[in-house]
């Protein structure tokens, strides 16, 4: 069943040397209190949860899948996951990053993030029961009334209760527009609201007492398109006034799918048959609240994808030490033995490189990209408050889009340094293949995360939000200009900077002519800006590596790894910007009945 | 469960007007009497075969799976394989491509991949049942004696009996000098073989009469490591002297392995508990007819993904030109509808067009590699022959491995064009994904395949068989000096040549003075000549659709495939060559301990 350690010295190094958490998170009121040691016990305390209790589930969870009762509509998850999920809540991990008003520990997000890496790399199925339950949280905190408030977010930032997006239909994902689920009022303030939503993710359970549903549905004569839709909470069991748990609600659970992966996962059509909702937030101005919840849902897909990532990496890694084939190109490494661990040839050692370099360029990302949060929530100073939004703004497709998909290219290269083996289920990497496909689609498909970047983060603001992050990059490279040991980083980091803005405006000219450009140029320039970033804290790391490389292996082998980075995955960037510079002609060319 | 319709215009395209079979095939005297129309019946029947027949049964082998009986050993194909089998045998399939001295109908390897190519497109799992008996029959027409061949050849060519090859145990797959198999002489000129073998495809099943296992084992006092080999043929009963099937040999199925994919197929443990065998080709020279079957293995590898990339291409199209979702970045397209299909988006069609291109490519490649084998085998001139012969030893492994590599990448697009509906079984898309996964991993995974690429092949003779490949590519060029419209693709394609040669030789002058250069470039140096490769055979189809443009759609499509290959496909070159040129250093410079 393979292994996990939560790494935690690398955790360490990204928190403490890399973002110095402790000191930036003092200068914000909500956080000033919280020092390095603690977050350092939450995270020991975290792995301790991960290892002992999630992981052991993460295989049989995959092979036992979820049982839906067709007659009653329940859904039991894989044998233990109840159970865990109850220690989970005991524990009171679901408070972590919440609001103390209404039970939370008021932990900043970077924290969280570290909890939801070790939680993903441990079972991304299970995590996922939990994981979206925040999404239903941060919708009511920022657009819930008072009393919604008082009577949901308690329960839910306790995990008594846990929460869903009920968003998708059969003929709608990605156009939210064309959806149909129907609200009409009952007359006392509440909706009955009546519609099929699909693959709704942990939509029935039996992990807890109650299920908090955020539905978005059109009022009787809204406008047509997005401008018509609404967001309704719709609970499972209507709460009694003293909090209590009373009717069941009309909305069941009428199928689950059968899926590639996250088995353990019930991901469900949810039929709602007049079930009683009450609206959050505006009517008609449904999609601006869900938009809360699928930014949170979008970052934590890359925290699942970086988590799987890494548990991939381990378990090839140990692979690859243990598994003896051949002799080295070099000669008989270990001469003791029949053959040498296949750790000595240097394509096994490009394939656990590439996994290293890239689970460690995600989690510097990841773990900033929380902090940018917490900045952009809790700052007291305005501007940095201002930049660290736009900064997430721009970013966030590339959490999604950019660690999801190489974080499946390197479970699939941990996969394949199993050999046969690899593709075996007993071994279990295979595992980690189909659950992060799910990754590169669901929460907007890698390519909308695409088209979000390009057209809605950087062009349509002329590339303003990109210069903020361009800043950072050009600040580091100054910085560092005398330092002769950093010119193999800053210099293609700057090179590559350059190229980044010089294409940008290349896709804005002709995007002018030819709106198709966008979509064109999308995909290719994700992953190019994806780079850059990687780059950026490639290179960050290199210096402090550089810095520390007497203090110990850890920090020559993170220094060793800042150069396989640059010497052998930026090179892709060459081919992003040959694909982005040979622009729309050749994808448009041919009518649709001639493909 | 999606569809197939065989893609009967486009493979006669490849085979009549790219390679133009019926003139090439009456210049081997094994062939002369074939001609076009032959062919085109062929594929006509089999494409009815492989759609009627075989794929309605690729989901529910999927599915269900294969099931072993402990107590007996007893493997049972799933529910409609052993029918299917029945229906194929009848119909004579097995015997196309084999010898009419054993029944066999004698017909080109080249019209054999045509077969294979629709049958792995309708049923992989089911067509490794067949397919592994081929590596058997060529195994034993090698090197069988006359009495052996007269013995197993008819019923394996006539498909009554099916073949198996048993290298693999469980600490051995790609270092076979290992094995520890044992042969004993029986003192009648047969031998007791005892061990066990793993990942033996169609190991056991019940849809031959019998299997005959050709088993790689050492001889007592054999020499160690590879020199002491040799190959055996093992009968899962022993054939009595009339031909009717006798005793029970001892070699059985201890156990069915539970994998992420091709689920119809079954994956064997085979124990050896003193079976009989007998000795095939020289002792302790198993290796070389073990290679034999290898050879045609990868081929065979390489037509599994074709088909499969072939299948998921269509259905991804399919699903494409039907699902509406948003509007055209241009202004909407399909008016009278809620939406536009999503073919219309550019990067939607990023996916479909980057899935045509390399299928074609595959078909084009796979095809002409089919010719070159009976041009190997047949051809009545010496050199000829001899120039067959050096051309597949270079490109086999490019036939696996990168064949493999981007119809898994295919098959993930065709899956990605899905959205969400692509991660759930019932549509079929993700079945495509996990069995296209082994193909990267099996007969000698694609690091190997580029090891022997760039090792064995390039380096070991100095780049006399890539200039061989070299030589087809400047005729080309040269031909079409004087055609203006042909330079779009002849000089990109010249160019790649010239940066071909030269980082080969780069790799050359380092791997001297360290071997490690030469894992180190291996991969990237796969994918770089596979598509040098692919830019011939793509430069050779827009030529015939530069002249035949005004005939039809057709030809125009492929010229816009052709030039979207140029344009966003083969600018992975520009990494491959960086990737080539960053060398040794950043791979090796960790000890293992610090990874």
């Amino acid at each position: 069943m393979g292994q996990y350690n939560a790494p935690l010295r690398d955790m360490q190094f990204v928190l403490h040397e890399l973002l110095n958490v402790e000191a930036e998170l003092k200068a914000m009121p909500a956080h000033e209190s919280l020092d390095a040691d603690t977050i350092n016990s939450i995270a020991e305390e975290a792995a301790k949860f991960t290892q002992n209790v999630t992981f052991p589930l993460n295989q049989s969870g995959d092979e036992e899948g979820c049982h839906h009762d067709k007659a009653t509509g329940d859904v039991k998850a894989p044998k233990g996951f109840k159970e865990a999920y109850a220690q989970y809540v005991e524990a009171g991990w679901p408070a972590l990053a919440c609001d103390p008003e209404f039970g939370g520990q008021g932990l900043p997000e970077v924290v969280n993030n570290v909890l939801y890496e070790m939680l993903n790399s441990a079972n991304q199925a299970w995590t996922m029961y939990p994981g979206l339950t925040h999404g239903a949280y941060a919708a009511l905190l920022a657009h819930g009334t008072p009393e919604q408030k008082a009577a949901y977010l308690p329960k839910i930032v306790s995990g008594h209760w846990t929460g869903t997006m009920c968003l998708t239909e059969s003929h709608c994902g990605t156009d939210l527009g064309l959806l149909r689920t129907k609200a009409e009022p009952n007359g006392d303030g509440s909706y009955a609201l009546s519609g099929q939503k699909i693959f709704i993710s942990a939509g029935e359970h039996d992990l807890a007492e109650n299920i908090i549903h955020l539905v978005l549905a059109r009022l009787p004569d809204a406008p047509v398109g997005t401008k018509g839709i609404s967001l309704f909470i719709v609970p499972k069991f209507i709460p009694n006034a003293d909090g209590s748990i009373g009717a069941r609600n009309g909305i069941k659970c009428g199928a689950i799918e059968h899926k590639m992966g996250i088995h353990g996962n019930a991901t469900c059509v949810m039929n709602l048959d007049g079930a009683t909702g009450w609206l959050v937030g505006e009517p008609n101005k449904g999609l601006n609240a869900m938009f809360v919840m699928m930014n949170g849902a979008r970052l934590g897909v890359g925290m699942q994808s970086l988590g799987l990532a890494e548990v991939a990496y381990q378990n090839s890694l140990a692979y690859a030490k243990d598994r003896l084939q051949m002799r080295s190109l070099t000669g008989p490494k270990a001469k003791d033995k029949p053959a040498d661990p296949i750790i000595v040839h240097p394509d096994v050692r490009r394939m656990l490189l590439t996994q290293k370099a890239h689970v460690e360029g995600a989690r510097a990302f990841a773990y900033w990209s929380g902090l940018m949060l917490d900045k952009e929530h809790n700052h007291p100073d305005e501007k940095v408050r201002k930049d660290a939004a736009d900064l997430m703004a721009l970013l966030t497709p590339i959490v999604k889009g950019f660690i999801t998909e190489y974080s499946y290219i390197s479970t699939t290269m941990g996969m394949q340094v199993y050999g046969g083996h690899g593709y075996i289920k007993e071994w279990g990497m295979e595992q980690y293949v189909r659950d992060a496909r799910i990754n590169m689609i669901y929460e907007g498909t890698n390519g909308i995360q695409a088209l979000d970047l390009l057209g809605r983060k950087v062009l349509s603001d002329m590339g303003a939000k990109l210069m903020k992050f361009g800043k950072l990059v050009t600040e580091l490279v100054k910085a560092e200009a005398g330092n002769e040991a950093m010119k193999e980083f800053t210099g293609p980091l700057a090179e590559l900077g350059t190229e980044v803005q010089k294409v940008t405006m290349e896709i804005g000219q002709k995007a002018m002519k030819n709106p198709d450009e966008v979509g064109a140029a999308s995909v290719p320039y994700l992953h190019l800006v994806g780079h850059f970033v990687y780059a950026y804290f490639w290179a960050r790391m290199a210096k402090i590596a550089l810095e520390k490389q007497d203090q110990g292996e850890f920090y020559k082998t993170k220094l060793a790894t800042a150069r396989f980075y640059f010497a052998k995955l930026l090179p892709e960037t060459a081919m992003n910007l040959k694909q982005i510079r040979a622009g729309a002609d050749t994808l448009m060319a041919l009518d649709a009945a001639n493909f």
